[in-house]
């Protein structure tokens, strides 16, 4: 599986290639709907690009790296070919009744074409409809990056939703501190070292083992002291119900 | 201000006392009302130890490094010193009429005995209720830390609630996570490089501009089969709650 095609530009599309190509596979060709974007990231990798179905070139691989909807569209227009999608949130059943080697090649990771990004540390999680396709896409994955696992669409729907948690909720629980912080001309960056000190626990420790606070010791005196200081509503009910949580977890 | 005495022998004084030590402070007196507590640090700090407040010697400077009821049983029975406290939740008015100079020295930081840190990187919030007392206060802050900022009670009791978000919290968000990852298998170090990438935006980018996810993105069917797919019932209503919190941000 020398010879790949990516569909897709974007973020995902961009930070893959990049790492195919260091690795010295051949990307023949670039599609996307936006033609300008196809030819970026063509120029970037030195091959082909279009934005024709249509005209998609030969290949030992397709990687589909475009959103969820947009994958639905496309599918029906490919022909039997070797191919996997990049998305955390489909299943690989997607693939079903219309090929015969497909899988899930999937970078838990989030990327921004325009910030440099070590592919070695990103975990990938791999899938497929027969083991030795997968064998082959493990190959692959092994060569991009040190930590590559096989994962169901089971698995990778529950990590998906547990990304959300440690990733995307945690970042509002920064956007919350920050909107209080605001509010009494305080700068946000006071926190990074108690943060960055929260985080690097998590190397060698269990989060519930390493959890503080009021929630933690059933504080409820700072507790309903906090809850009185708190103005914003959304705000308040999320400090409730998560220090609720909390102490459930102690019992 | 170089004779200090601590009161307490927990994680702050500890580590508060070496960092002073470090600095060529002189550490008279340890107390604490667990005599061996006292004893191990006043052994790392080569000084005199107590359990009893009578016994207290004299100092430039007292350090209420001990938790909030604590102080508050312990006041009543201090002459009029020069004295703080270390206390994030705790307002500066528990000092109040009992002395002539107060203050409060409040690391933001978690600390454990059993885990070196280094204090030049801890912001120390210092306030007094008298200028003069509260630049010798800024003067010895800045011995300890690189980091040091006046603040408010009122100030640092919306830091402490900010402190609760976004540490407490973020971790409870990876305890969630965690728990998630374990019914299905996958191991949550898995998460740990999208967990870093995310902490390390917040160097340069405000946290409300870094959000992704299906929240962000207000997209439906995802949240949907992701809330489907939760089984535990305060986990749905965690998802549920910060995911419209953060669909209300984008408006």
């Amino acid at each position: 599986m020398k010879n790949i095609i990516l569909i897709g530009s974007g973020n995902v599309a961009t930070h893959l290639g990049i790492a195919l190509k260091k690795r010295d596979y051949n990307i023949v060709q670039i599609w996307s709907n936006q033609i300008n974007n196809a030819k970026i990231l063509a120029n970037k990798l030195d091959c082909n690009f279009t934005d024709s179905i249509k005209k998609l070139l030969d290949a030992d691989l397709y990687i589909l790296a475009v959103k969820d909807d947009v994958i639905h569209q496309i599918l029906n227009k490919i022909p039997d070919i070797k191919i996997v999608h990049t998305s955390g949130g489909l299943g690989m059943e997607v693939f079903e009744n219309k090929f015969t080697h497909y899988g899930v090649l999937y970078p838990l990771q989030t990327f921004n074409k325009n910030i440099n990004i070590n592919f070695t540390n990103i975990p990938l999680c791999i899938e497929a409809n027969n083991t030795k396709f997968e064998n082959n896409l493990i190959k692959l994955g092994n060569q991009l990056s040190d930590k590559v696992v096989r994962m169901s669409s089971e698995q990778r729907k529950q990590l998906h939703i547990a990304a959300v948690f440690a990733c995307n909720f945690s970042n509002h629980m920064f956007s919350i501190a920050d909107t209080i912080l605001s509010k009494s001309d305080i700068e946000f960056k006071l926190l990074l070292p108690l943060i960055n000190q929260t985080v690097s626990k998590l190397t060698d420790k269990n989060p519930v083992d390493v959890q503080t606070g009021p929630a933690k010791r059933n504080d409820k005196e700072v507790i309903d002291s906090h809850l009185n200081n708190i103005t914003d509503q959304t705000t308040k009910e999320i400090y409730r119900l998560i220090s609720n949580s909390i102490i459930k977890d102690n019992d």
